[in-house]
């Protein structure tokens, strides 16, 4: 067996090599998905799996990582198609990273379970990580140091600012993101800044550096792909994990691989575009 | 099938009639379980079901409810285990809540799912509920008002007050307690409050009224019975669901069993005797 290659080398390359920023995320609500898969799966599971192993041959060539979100597994009873699903992509297309959406945590002792849950049970490459128990129930997750850490920091929903950007003269994400800089000693800490609150997305760049954001909210959610580029990539265009779930897994009921390549096609080339105007010297040519 | 009692019901019974505030939370680490289990079962779940299911037989008479930890089963990919247990305490202990210490939550439509997980798939009473994302990502649990939503408010470990205690004239914990008041129209809203902190946990005592109290913390981490019971029990001595875990399932490596029911029962002894001091006419008996 093959040495693992760290999530922050496999998404480097992805970004220099394959020259895309988005990620498709598959969160396979059962009630969208086409007949077809209900019919030719024996349950509800595997029609989850195939919808998902179809959606992920379908964009491969466009992702710099796939996320699962675990939720929609979990309502179904799921976890085995998960992991199958994950070791598809590892085997199927190494080199793409697997982030692990749970935003999950606990104190340190229970924190270390969902550590093996999502790196040694699902072999994921990185897992979200909800912050509010503090750097005591972060650190279970970074002792995995080929292993991406990507804490919750701005959120992309309504409601979101009520704990994260209070109070306005030193908002809790804020602290987030200096905490996460001070983490991030092996490189594989990142942080999640939805789209929808692009001025919060600049603040987050001006703290962090050069670190990965993962960055949802595009989409359906209604973020702006300029604004996120223009306010969080990095100096060479990058720096950014950009995330589509609904508007790519559903872009054609009738068809959905299809509709899935197409739609993640037309963003990579919309982010494209944004990157050269932001960075037309340096960026990944 | 008979109707479901709402999970608050099903607490004031056990608080009254069985006179107790004590919860055992069940969080089966593999390598504590003794060797007979792991002999026994034909996998690492069968050992932890096993296990667990003692624990419940011995202890059940002694609780106000149980609190299955589901890190601990997902790190052992055990879900279908966890499933027979929460169904084993139905069946062979109607009456006697089962709250699932899941902590998750996610954006509106993802939370939904997770409700889905915690109150559909494994038929949990309660479930304990991360309000980092805000209310939008609170209310999915809060539609099912049989079922009781436990939000965190000030958590026992160390490290939890850098978001939690910020800022200190206007604590996040503070919001979230409020907040929580709003949302209990259905009285199926609780909070969980450490026994680390015991200022904090007077402090909410005085935000949310008689609200219940989900108070990790004593054993193990080191929280104080008395200060839990003076500063946070409501007027007649109850309001409180107070959890020990490792302090229960491990205390006699040789006889689980008997070791747990002797824990649990001494720790039983002692909130009563601390509860007919706070409230001598009042108290429960």
């Amino acid at each position: 067996m093959t040495a693992r290659i760290p999530f922050r080398d496999q998404l480097l390359a992805r970004w220099h090599n394959q020259q895309t920023l988005l990620c498709v995320g598959l969160d396979p609500a059962p009630e969208r998905i086409p007949e077809a898969y209900r019919i030719a799966g024996a349950n509800k599971g595997d029609a989850v799996l195939g919808f998902c192993c179809d959606i992920v041959d379908a964009t491969a060539e466009t992702v710099c990582a796939f996320k699962p979100q675990i939720a929609y597994f979990a309502a179904a009873g799921a976890e085995s198609q998960l992991a199958e699903l994950i070791s598809y992509i590892h085997h199927r297309h190494p080199g793409i990273p697997v982030i692990l959406d749970a935003k999950r945590n606990d104190i340190g002792s229970t924190a270390e379970r969902y550590a093996i849950e999502a790196f040694q049970r699902f072999d994921a490459d990185a897992v979200t990580v909800n912050p509010y128990l503090g750097e005591e129930s972060v650190k279970p997750y970074l002792a995995y140091p080929d292993r991406g850490t990507i804490v919750l920091c701005r959120t992309s929903n309504p409601d979101s600012g009520w704990i994260q950007m209070h109070p306005p003269e030193d908002p809790v994400y804020l602290r987030v993101a200096r905490a996460a800089r001070q983490w991030n000693t092996d490189g594989n800490v990142m942080l999640v800044a939805g789209a929808t609150y692009p001025e919060e997305l600049a603040a987050i760049r001006a703290e962090v550096g050069d670190m990965a954001l993962l960055v949802p909210g595009i989409g359906a959610q209604g973020g702006d792909l300029r604004a996120v580029l223009t306010q969080a990539a990095t100096a060479d265009g990058c720096g950014l994990v950009i995330n589509a779930s609904r508007a790519v897994l559903y872009a054609d009921p009738d068809d959905p691989a299809t509709g899935a390549v197409a739609a993640a096609q037309d963003l990579v080339a919309q982010i494209r575009k944004l990157q050269l105007e932001i960075a037309p010297d340096r960026a990944v040519v």
